[in-house]
């Protein structure tokens, strides 16, 4: 019976750490973690925050720790400090044996129902195929709706609009239905026509020498990504804006970009058109993953 | 030392049963069961229904169950047969040693991102002193906006307006800020100013002879509570309609009630304003509780 050496051994790597009161706890990653009746699980009520670790650095971890902090407040939840939060990282950093680049959360739920003790983890898992393909080839994307107008979030902070939650649904059921149109990822549009986000990533086009993203109170999660490479943009010369745009700005742009922690990938193909070749994707790859 | 004999004597009752290829097995309800990379917990990306228990029967246990396969269509979820679920209700029923009345989920998440295996179970437990108050007392309201025009969901299912999603963050937060503001609840009211839902239940009202509750085509979890209650209602001479309301004609109402498979209860202060008595509430109650 033949062998076949490209398949891959035993399970893929990763690292779960929990936050104890008295510290850090390594716990093996497969074994149940959470309780049935976790509010986290029930109600999707709790918080998370995502991020790369690159030979062995996690990228961003202090912005990610403030706007944890902000996500918390919107839910009214009490998260772990943060020196509980580096203090589990640094040990499922010291623990990781897979890649040299992988992918770090930070989660917190609400705990159980009657309890109210937060379920607080660190989680670090393997890169997916996708992601790997998607930075290389880029992306099609299909516009969707969001069913609300823009700027709603501050008279209605009920909706959550802005805060990172556990209550990803409708993203994913967003980005299942790009796939089941033959696409990869989808963008939001808000009810007035104006360009949201991605599923799970911000949007960025380049104009000339600027580069637009829209602003956080579209209703949107405020982009860690984004800010890095406008601060790393600029210095580099080109024009930053955070400002509304429409469909048709980007259908005109020079490039359309999806930018998450994970993965800058260019939007190849809007609504099944293809978008122009994009010449400074390059340029932004490399000032996005030196952020 | 004085003992308070009024005191809860140990943790309260639950049971939890994990629905497994070989059949229903019985967990212990405080030890952990989901494991920290499940698609539900991560991503908020499962379903789940819940209904009372009275006097070991189930309520419209077969209603919740053909409800549960329209919300895994929905999002796409590949959940056990209604056998499987009745084999572990049947044992969840078997080992309860609380009260005569008590509440049941039957949740299901998409399993850990990397396996495509949902995690299914069945979960029991008391009902909370706040529903037991809410029943008898009833409860104040306070209207919020959902930010969407009614109708939306039909042309865009990604928004899974029907399905009943592990995703309910925006529910709780909706909850929380009315308990903020002093209320109980919160009924969500679209952008066209149509009344859509409370947080976890459904609205009905009475005007005359009549009951009135929002079609599921506004945006809503078809409820099977105010269904049964209907077909109990009709019976019992009542005139039943599904049409758009709005706040005013909650105003107006003779009665407006929160309607769930937990509990019927009447609203008795909406937006800070006392509503009318509800003459017709026992009568309703009484309906409801017999549906």
């Amino acid at each position: 019976m033949d062998v076949t050496p490209s398949a891959p051994i035993g399970p893929p790597a990763a690292v779960l750490v929990r936050l104890d009161p008295v510290g850090p706890v390594l716990v093996p990653p497969g074994s149940p973690l959470l309780r049935a009746d976790d509010a986290g699980i029930l109600r999707g009520d709790g918080i998370f925050e995502r991020f790369l670790v690159i030979g062995g650095q996690p990228r961003h971890f202090e912005d990610h720790l403030v706007r944890m902090a902000r996500s918390a407040q919107d839910v009214q939840l009490e998260v772990p400090g943060p020196d509980a939060w580096r203090a589990a990282v640094a040990a499922a950093l010291g623990a990781w044996q897979g890649d040299e680049e992988w992918s770090m959360r930070l989660v917190c739920t609400r705990g159980p129902e009657d309890q109210g003790t937060p379920c607080a983890y660190v989680l670090g898992q393997e890169l997916s195929g996708s992601v790997m393909r998607q930075r290389q080839a880029g992306v099609a994307v299909v516009t969707l709706a969001r069913g609300m107008p823009s700027g709603l979030g501050q008279d209605a902070p009920w909706l959550l609009l802005g805060a990172k939650t556990l209550s990803y649904a409708v993203n994913m059921a967003a980005k299942r239905w790009a796939e089941s149109r033959g696409a990869d990822d989808a963008i939001f549009v808000g009810s007035d026509g104006v360009i949201w986000e991605g599923a799970t990533s911000a949007v960025v086009v380049s104009q000339g020498g600027r580069l637009v993203s829209p602003p956080a109170s579209v209703g949107i999660l405020d982009s860690i990504s984004v800010a890095r490479l406008f601060t790393a943009a600029e210095a580099a010369g080109w024009d930053v804006s955070r400002q509304d745009l429409t469909v048709d700005d980007l259908f005109e742009a020079d490039g359309v970009w999806l930018s998450s922690s994970i993965r800058f990938a260019r939007v190849h193909t809007l609504d099944g058109k293809g978008l122009p070749d994009a010449p400074s994707h390059e340029e932004l790859a490399a000032l996005s993953a030196a952020s």
